[in-house]
């Protein structure tokens, strides 16, 4: 895991899909700059400020999309995976996934996103293995994402393969 | 839509996620060699029997998966179209899609399956067409889906464009 290391990696006590776990770790990188009073948790809480979301998602550029419509989605989500940095009381979003899925074969993960305070340092990794592990835990087998051309060559170090056996990724627009 | 007309397209009622809506159409290739007395209607009614899709299924040379599974898949997917063909008082499972959804922005379509016996006549076009309608009605705007290299061209005709922009499918496998 690289910068990572899980600390309460056995506190997991549910396999049930939908039911919200927190796991903590120590971000080493950080910790010498910032002291002792700082960690980094990851949770599959849905309890998410749609407003922390945005700016989150405002600071890596992306388009806004309509609060209403992000709401349904994160609802209508298979897996959501947020990440807080916490320093003293007060704590932070920094990244943030989700995968739709049909609970028994295939799942698809969207809105990958690290805050740029974050990046380079391990975090993308840790955020994408913590949701593979997630999704693998409720026995999805077929995992799945569209990536930008930009983080192909990330993708492919976590272990997904573009156009395997040929098969591409397709999406559709309107004639 | 070729050799299909729809014959009930005023007839849909609902614009609910989930909630069932059935569309006959004439099949015209069909119509010649077997009399009025037959007839292909769509469907989003999900009560499939399950030993009915694993014949379609087989009838293509999909490798058989557990029947507990297709139920939860069926059972958690957003959309689920059946195409049936009906002559006389008998009614035959001819195809199938299905698709996963965050019910607001990104759908992506699987198991698409045409009947060996009602290939090649524009049917697997019209169950797609039905597919992406269904999706549009419910406002999903990125429909995506992971197509095998024998039928890219399929679904490029119908809108569908591979690696739009550089963006890659991808698969994850266990490294």
């Amino acid at each position: 895991m690289g910068f990572w290391k899980n600390l309460f990696g056995g506190s997991e006590t549910s396999s049930e899909p939908n039911k919200a776990s927190t796991e903590a770790y120590t971000f080493d990188g950080a910790k010498e700059k910032v002291g002792g009073n700082f960690r980094i948790y990851f949770t599959t809480d849905r309890e998410i400020d749609l407003y922390d979301l945005e700016e989150l998602c405002d600071a890596v550029g992306w388009s806004r999309r309509p609060l209403r419509k992000v709401r349904k989605a994160i609802q209508h989500s298979f897996l959501v995976v947020s990440v807080w940095a916490v320093r003293g009381k007060r704590r932070r979003l920094i990244g943030f996934s989700r995968a739709t899925s049909d609970h028994a074969f295939n799942a698809t993960i969207w809105d990958v996103v690290v805050h740029p305070d974050y990046q380079g340092k391990g975090l993308g990794k840790a955020l994408m293995n913590y949701t593979i592990k997630k999704l693998r835990k409720d026995d999805i087998s077929n995992i799945t994402l569209f990536a930008d051309p930009q983080v192909v060559d990330f993708y492919r170090l976590l272990g997904f393969m573009p156009d395997p056996e040929g098969i591409k990724g397709m999406f559709w627009y309107p004639n």
